[in-house]
């Protein structure tokens, strides 16, 4: 698609470079953009511009770490810490995802309210039941939002109904997913997804890594959230060096696989160095870490290590899909830990926040979430006239008020890849 | 008014008892609350039922600290703590009030906008200026719901602009405002509002104490918010022990003076004592202490303490005047303050949240905040069918999903001491 937006744009070039424009045209050719101009260039004349008058122009976030299933219980069972809260809420409300019938229903919550946010990738949990994922992704595919989808394996530590029987039953489940909704889906692709060292064996882990090589797909996990679980791991893989070791032994960490990891709380030193020599993405998901007290993760430590960085919401230890909330809770949670915690790593700023969501997030699905020349065209278009104020704002301070006060109603366009959704 | 209200009822008891009950019956005679009933006892037979169907019917809220000023740049400028802040955003706005035009506008969209909240009573900050307060008042009067207004009193440490010339200037003004208003609003009546220790002198305080003692009126102001402000508060005022004894030894803090302070993030032992003696509430506004880095308070320990806690939302500091937010966040910041603090206090529970929002802060108005026999009737419908979940939830759940997830959409009816509104 050819076409140009006129607007007030608003995108990162960089964590410290976020760029504004009043009347901006941003060019679409091919489903990729070509630049913010402040007239139309000569090559482009002929391109219908659609004109969002005073609206603010953004481009497409990126959720790194959410949790289909557990759309159902969002906003519920806030009272426990990681391991009992998959107990007690988590795993029950997967189990019932063996019913297609219940995921279909369910999934198309989701995926319809998913669609109703500035989100226009993402990296998304399933459950170990490979219909049902199937499902969840027949209905993302026709939101038009471009995510990757992992059909969860466990085969320990894990209830009975809700455990794979073994790590070879696990494997053969997920390479005929595979072999189904590879090339099913357009814009929905698979992912491996082991759920989190604690409820995969070694062997899992390994046949995971060769089926991962043989697909050559990405991979998503947890690593370093709650100190409980550390501590577990340690105690489940003694000869690993660190809970992130583990995936780096099983080649589930490696500089051949593209990774995506949640919420790294805790990461040490040695955790640090592995996430950047393999450049594994930390999906932080500061209202999760909050709501099951698992304590702020340092980002900024993160940034400055170089280490690749999104948000994400990780419903339902998130109560909310709006990756606003994840900027929101992500720069109060790094104030919280400056003052609490560690005052050598200052606060995220807004202009940092609106990367990690954007362009920092966006980069692990490629060229994405900047309105640079050569990424793919995701954008949304923000109306916040119902939020007026008697002040004169800037683009950028309309861009941080949207980030503390805007709801689905402020969202009024959407593209992704240069469609329209 | 007489009537009674039906559906899924939930208030509190105490800050443990939250009880919830289907398809109940809430009995308003005489704009007070009879009691909750599973059926309609036979004196009440004869009053109109509103039958609210599934919706939920909880207790109005108090928010027992914000400024109203400050609506104007919600959102935005969080990138300093309290002084800076103060003298980078909040006083150069707080200036522009001088102006009744600027005054009349702002304030409608204010008063507008918390009329759209659970909030029935609130406890709200003015400027300096008399006119512009009385303006505030009268647009809060319109909305129906009972409020405490305070014309703001500063007369050092703040800018030339926006500093009253003496403490005598500061007290006549307020006189003379008071004198104004104190018959003129059913519902809006007038607070002593010294804005902060620093900005008063001693002159300045010991004559709002008479103004206090002869009007009879409520006062509020903030107490040990950030710890640059304490250390300011002890160079100004050197011969106090702590910073609530300056507002003690000016009679502020008192057991003849209904006190409300914003804050409380560091007090210290002999301040909690001071609090409890004198039953001076604690008005928490965890989004605002976030925002400026302040720091987390222990409510826990307050409520240990038997001192009275309500909540806050603490505009602009805090960015929403939702109190549904702000008990997402008491909750959220004191598992913050567990985990990183001192585990020796608990995370807040959502019962006692809920409480804290209802019968805990509204206990500052009356019998306020609860179904309970004798409570002023003030009560808000929640509609929470765009929630949707295949779940099948308690009351309780629902009207903790609705913490998490609520917006102005979902409130559907308001009551305020047995008026609609």
């Amino acid at each position: 698609m050819n076409f140009i937006l006129r607007g007030s744009v608003c995108y990162s070039k960089s964590p410290t470079e976020l760029v504004t424009l009043e009347k901006g045209y941003v060019v679409c050719k091919d489903n990729v953009c070509e630049g913010v101009y402040t007239e139309i260039p000569e090559a482009y004349k002929a391109y219908p511009v659609k004109d969002c008058g005073e609206r603010i122009i953004i481009p497409g976030m990126a959720d790194l770490h959410t949790h289909a299933p557990q759309y159902t219980f969002r906003g519920l069972g806030m009272d426990k810490e990681l391991l009992d809260w998959l107990n007690a809420y988590t795993f029950p409300e997967e189990a019932k995802y063996e019913d297609e019938g219940y995921a279909r229903q369910a999934y198309q919550k989701f995926a319809s309210d998913l669609k109703q946010t500035t989100t226009t990738r993402a990296c998304i949990f399933g459950t170990i039941h490979p219909h049902s994922t199937e499902i969840l992704m027949e209905q993302l595919e026709a939101t038009g939002l471009i995510t990757y989808v992992g059909k969860v394996n466990m085969d320990q530590n894990a209830p009975d109904y809700l455990c794979e029987s073994s790590a070879a039953e696990s494997v053969i489940a997920t390479e005929k997913w595979i072999n189904t909704v590879q090339s099913k889906f357009k814009n929905t692709k698979p992912m491996i997804t082991p759920r989190f060292v604690p409820s995969c064996s070694g062997e899992l882990l390994e046949k995971l890594h060769d089926v991962q090589e043989k697909y050559q797909l990405p991979v998503q996990s947890h690593l370093s959230e709650n100190m409980g679980e550390i501590q577990l791991v340690q105690e489940l893989f003694p000869q690993s060096s660190c809970y992130a070791d583990v995936y780096h032994q099983y080649g589930l960490i490696d500089k051949e696989c593209k990774t995506v990891m949640a919420h790294c709380v805790y990461c040490s030193e040695e955790e640090m160095k592995l996430l950047k020599e393999n450049q594994v993405y930390v999906a932080h998901c500061p209202e999760s870490n909050a709501n099951l007290a698992s304590g702020i993760a340092p980002i900024r430590k993160y940034m400055e290590h170089h280490i690749p960085i999104g948000l994400g919401s990780d419903v339902a230890a998130g109560s909310k899909l709006s990756i606003f909330y994840a900027m929101q809770d992500a720069i109060v949670m790094s104030k919280m830990r400056w003052r609490l915690v560690d005052n050598s790593l200052a606060p995220l700023t807004f202009e940092e926040a609106f990367y990690l969501a954007t362009k920092g997030g966006g980069s692990f699905f490629g060229k994405v979430g900047s309105f640079e020349p050569g990424y793919e065209f995701d954008a949304v278009i923000l109306d916040d006239k119902n939020l007026e104020t008697l002040l004169q704002l800037s683009i950028k301070e309309r861009a941080e008020r949207m980030m503390y006060l805007a709801d689905d109603r402020n969202i009024v366009g959407k593209y992704v890849a240069g469609k329209e959704v």
